[in-house]
């Protein structure tokens, strides 16, 4: 578990991955998403927000994923993903079939991290 | 395609699947969430709350699942589904390993579209 970031309501970890994937979390016991106060909900899609134009802008992937299942953890957590034509999956989502040995290759993960705080207050 | 719902930013079609599953698309062309208008990005925060809730309510699901790929079609377009734990692929998410022959039980979605529609404008 790798923490980047945390507020009242959020939290922000790397997944451990071939791509650049983070996941947010909520901080309160969460299921689903209509169960977080408003101003948790209104974090969660203002760093979906932040995260994904930092991701274009630094990584300049083919495409943001975005997903919350949590079926396995009932507890609402958010992932973002930058996807690239070369990565093991792509175009199938990063739960999908393996369509080869992922060779995708793009800037620090750690200059992306200093990056993305540096827009967060 | 069956559209059930649109306005001027978004339109709402239900994606044809063994679970309670819509789709909200984009009427402007946006590749990426952040090439929305701010408009837009409040229409789809929005809706993706009014419909978790009315799902949660009416379909009592185990879970709901939120999903933004479009990796084939570069067209913004998301997911929202009703998880139920004896549908095809729970706890996976749809898009991951085939679990069983799904044998879920679930109200009409012809009486969901109905209430759904009557909570938005």
């Amino acid at each position: 578990m790798s923490i980047i970031y945390e507020n009242t309501e959020v939290r922000i970890e790397i997944e451990d991955s071939e791509i650049p994937w983070l996941k947010i979390f909520t901080q309160d016991q969460c299921k689903e998403m209509t169960d977080c106060s408003a101003k948790t909900k209104q974090q969660i899609w203002h760093l979906l927000d932040v995260i994904e134009g930092e991701m274009l802008t630094y990584f300049k992937p083919e495409k943001i994923n975005i997903a919350s299942f949590a079926n396995y953890v009932p507890q609402v957590h958010w992932h973002i993903m930058a996807r690239f034509k070369e990565d093991s999956y792509y175009p199938e989502c990063m739960w999908g079939k393996k369509q080869r040995e992922g060779t995708a290759k793009f800037a620090s993960m750690e200059g992306f991290v200093r990056q993305l705080l540096s827009k967060l207050d």
